[in-house]
């Protein structure tokens, strides 16, 4: 519960009609995509940066958390509100503000879903790569927050690598602006590249300059089907080793393929053991060359079938597959714990086998599907309730395993809460000391998402 | 003068040959390619990151200024010593310890010479796009801290969008490793990228990840010249808005022209204005067919002859054109003042026409010529002695009218010492506060590059 002075002081920022503490209106602000929840003590809908950097100074002064909030589609649980905190729910700042087709730049409010930018823009022929799985619904200012990825991250790179610039409330309430409208500066600290990725922790934003690139002419989509996912993974890594970069590149696992077909009511796939969908784009006659290519060494790598999305109903039934697994997998199991662990591309192999090693030690179901091109594999555990502890030492294994073959426990998804026990596991106490010395110097009071990404850090 | 105590203890860290304070060795490390100059106490040239912790160590007692140092061709002072400190030259760290051709990565130490690493990659079909104009002498050590660009940039982009991890001894001497092997990674805050750029002030990094992409199959080079600057300037924004992203698109003007030709001793342009050089890459016939279009797009936009590289010696000699201007300049004048301005694209003509304004104003002899692809413009201001006053006043416009037309006072160079005053300028004394106060929490005692990027810190 708020004060009843911070409650009127709340109102008073940002209207009544803004400022919900009734526990239904609550309820809609308490979880995200993650199976935790927690209730706050209000929600606050600002609309302006002068707004929330008003609250952001109530909350220092009465030593308030504070979790600013996009749609509420994360993965880690960066947006799960402190106990009789303040939700900052950014949904009323929603506006495309300018797009910009002589220099290839969009600026838009952070409460933007990811997807209507992409429409606005391609249909004046410019392209925003970034396409988390959630596009339709997620907002920009959360894909920010979490440096999301997606699918085309293999050749396009991720959230960070399009933002520019951004307008942030720093957690002591002053607005500034980092970065600008170049691709090009290096004038001073990269707050701007510091504060995307860290999760709602370090700053509010509230005004996002994304770079954009003109639309490719064309795309070729491939499905291939193997027998097992050991001769998927290696297709996968020999598709990059020659030299072509797809736009996607995804591999789906047996058990995956069997959920989605169960679903879908579809045998896309004969009986087959494994999927990878291949996309290539630009001119023409690249893609296809580059889309011929691929098919070639898949077949050598022992593809049994190799099918090419002839028309866009074709290429849009391969996608809905992929795109239907999570929803499909509830059918095997009531919960799964889902992870997004990233292995250096040649490690594919190998990790898939050690996590089958994993799901048998334990007797767990566990299913892979997920970006091969940049070697980032979601990783599902589908349980009961009473699977839950043999699952979080399965996680535990699995995160000490990709750490051992190079790699990282969260290529996406963020650390957030469920994975801020594990980061000690991948990054030394020098390193987190270092971040946390980071958050102490602009967050003194440790208002703005406290107890998120590092465990020490409790909700107030 | 240091200590000599302290010499004592830096010589038994790194050896006494390792630690020079002869005044004859101390001023070959007393300047880099600024006009700057400033002596320090003594020069350590360390093996090892743990020699690096050990002296920075004994600098947080000592309380002296710690200046790291590659090739010392850092364009805005970032390596000019402090008076009396130790500078730390990382030429003996030069070893590429690791290339990956499976996962396209590269681990090497900051000493190695950037055209070095270019060359090993390149033979084995990789390709490491980075390019500084100076990259057959600068290391990749001094392109990581001031986030060096270059002519690639356009369409690869600059020296932070390829390193994925560091080995960096923080200011108070713990040794961290940021980032890691993979592409994507959001475990935690993103150190990797506040140390890339932040020119030697918030760490020494002493082993440097770098991603590779395969090498392009085949590149195409065109020349085209101009009457005037305007319509190359315009040229080449139509050839950006027409969705070609060329691997170089670079502009020089008349007066940087003249020089080039009477420095070669080769009429290149028979009297134009202005030149482009657009060089296009991918498969090749891709490659030819933006280049045919970006042809077209500079004649209809009024160039009187486009020439073709038909072999690799005519190509070497337009380059050899665009990579000669700096030595050629001198020919103009005995010093240059030399800024690297970006501004959006649409806008360069504009910068172009206040440039020539300044250039007017003062009587000043201004030469541009640069990345007319990204916006990033090296103005060079050609003076004696005597005119370093109206040199001074006129950066002054060129900043204040580049920041008007949505742009940034450093590109590529850095702030440095050259540009601290300017700073301001263009971010917000919230923005330098919140940087500071980032400086402040990881190296409390500013031992590190003090005076650098922020004018208040003074050397000690």
């Amino acid at each position: 519960m708020l004060k009843p002075s911070v409650l009127r002081e709340l109102k008073s920022i940002v209207g009544p009609a803004n400022c919900l503490a009734s526990p239904e209106e609550l309820l809609v602000y308490s979880y995200d995509a993650t199976r935790q929840e927690s209730l706050p003590g209000a929600v606050a809908r600002p609309r302006t940066a002068r707004e929330i950097s008003e609250i952001l100074r109530l909350a220092n002064r009465e030593r308030l958390p504070i979790v600013p909030r996009g749609a509420g589609t994360g993965m880690s649980g960066g947006s799960i509100p402190a106990r009789d905190g303040i939700v900052l729910s950014l949904e009323r700042m929603n506006d495309i503000l300018e797009v910009d087709d002589e220099n290839f730049i969009a600026v838009v409010e952070p409460g933007v879903i990811t997807g209507d930018l992409q429409r606005e823009v391609e249909s004046r022929g410019l392209f925003y790569p970034p396409d988390p799985a959630s596009r339709a619904f997620c907002t920009i200012g959360g894909n920010v927050a979490e440096c999301a990825g997606g699918l085309r991250a293999v050749k396009y790179g991720v959230t960070k690598d399009y933002v520019l610039g951004l307008e942030v409330v720093l957690p002591t309430g002053e607005i500034v602006n980092t970065g600008g409208r170049t691709v090009k500066s290096v004038a001073g600290y990269d707050l701007t590249k510091l504060i995307v990725g860290s999760e709602g922790t370090l700053g509010v934003v509230t005004k996002i300059i994304v770079k954009l690139l003109p639309l490719p002419e064309s795309v070729r989509t491939l499905a291939a089907y193997f027998n097992d996912v050991k001769s998927a993974a290696i297709a996968s890594s020999d598709i990059m080793a020659a030299g072509i970069i797809p736009r996607a590149l995804e591999f789906i696992d047996q058990a995956a393929l069997r959920a989605v077909e169960g679903y879908l009511k579809e045998d896309l796939s004969r009986g087959a053991g494994a999927m990878l969908i291949v996309e290539t784009d630009g001119p023409p006659d690249a893609a296809t060359r580059e889309a011929d290519r691929s098919a070639g060494i898949m077949t050598r790598a022992g593809a049994v079938r190799v099918v090419r999305a002839g028309s866009d109903a074709e290429r849009e039934l391969l996608w809905k597959a992929r795109q239907s697994i999570s929803p499909a997998l509830y059918a095997l199991k009531p919960k799964k714990v889902n992870e997004d662990i990233v292995v250096p591309r040649s490690r594919i192999a190998d990790i898939l086998r050690e996590i089958g090693d994993v799901a048998q030690r334990h007797g767990l179901l566990i299913v892979n599907f997920g970006h091969a091109g940049d070697g980032n594999i979601h990783t599902n555990i589908m349980i009961d309730d009473a699977d839950l502890p043999r699952a979080d030492a399965a996680v535990r294994e699995i995160f000490t395993a990709t750490l051992r073959l190079g790699g990282s426990i969260t290529g996406e998804h963020g650390v957030g809460l469920t994975k801020a026990a594990y980061l000690p596991l991948e990054t030394g106490p020098d390193a987190i000391a270092a971040m946390k010395r980071i958050k102490q110097a602009l967050d003194p009071n440790n208002i703005l998402n406290p107890g998120k990404i590092f465990l020490e850090q409790q909700c107030i």
